[in-house]
């Protein structure tokens, strides 16, 4: 099937974006090699309004410390992460990013809400940044994943469509109750 | 910084991909409500000559069946999987594809090869067919990532430079000892 510019195609969940977009690239950094951290905090802190962040795990001193900097300047950051994580270890960055006044959703995955046992995992690994800024990939926002893991990350720039479509997801996320 | 068609640039595990690219495209799959499996079991079914898989989980029966079919069908079959994950789960398809004949290679995070404790995870969720085809994001290959996880699953067609980028990082993974 031949891509049309901007196209939202297929099933509710599955869009297809065109390349054809004007300026969207992707970079894919991999770690441990490309210290992938420097590439999230540079666009952190070129970040305007908005940061949309949902990743299983979160104990990134570094990172935690670059969202309360965006916070103090004045943008609307929003962070989810994965309940069972976040409860089971010490250095999750929920308690942390609260105390420094940032919203946090602690969720497990969405079948079976009220059966824990039977819950899956919030295992999301994006960021949503201004609305034109993605990143994905196997990546959460750990020291482990920057330093001692093989993983891949990747950075969209002026993704409109991609970047609404995981706002979109992201807002879904949010507005769950558990 | 304006993307060039093709510029492969930055450091070396960085690498910058121009969307202009004649018809690269990506599509994003969400879980649980996507899914996510038809469309890597239908790439898998169309692919021609290669498929390179490296998952930290792999534990899907749907797409183990998937990989052993490309295999009878003459295609180069090769997966890796992290080591922990495969010697702790009783349904890690690792020793299942090895009896079917398909390579496996089973790893550690990079770090400190030699000392178990401090060694990272083979955390990666890519896989790349034909030098063309590339998925990547937060969905491993089990039952969990396809129906009661919140997962990301990015396809991206026609991704020439991106391809072989991931590529690249698959034979240096596969070459590793440990």
């Amino acid at each position: 099937m031949k891509p049309l510019p901007f196209l939202i195609a297929g099933a509710i969940f599955f869009t297809l974006i065109a390349s054809a977009s004007a300026d969207m690239a992707v970079e894919a950094c991999f770690s441990p090699q490309g210290k992938c951290s420097t590439h999230i905090v540079r666009e952190i802190e070129n970040a305007r309004r908005e940061l949309l962040v949902a990743v299983y795990a979160f104990t990134s001193d570094e990172l935690a410390g670059a969202l309360v900097q965006a916070k103090k300047r004045g943008l609307m950051v929003q962070v989810i992460i994965d309940r069972e994580f976040d409860s089971r270890n010490d250095k999750s960055k929920g308690k942390f990013l609260e105390v420094q006044r940032i919203p946090v959703r602690r969720l497990s995955g969405s079948k079976a809400p009220n059966a824990a046992r039977e819950a899956g995992l919030m295992h999301q690994k994006f960021a949503v940044i201004d609305r034109r800024v993605v990143f994905t990939g196997s990546y959460n926002w750990t020291h482990a994943a920057d330093s001692s893991n093989d993983e891949n990350l990747l950075l969209f720039r002026d993704a409109g469509p991609l970047a609404e479509e995981y706002r979109r997801i992201f807002e879904r996320l949010w507005e769950r109750k558990s």
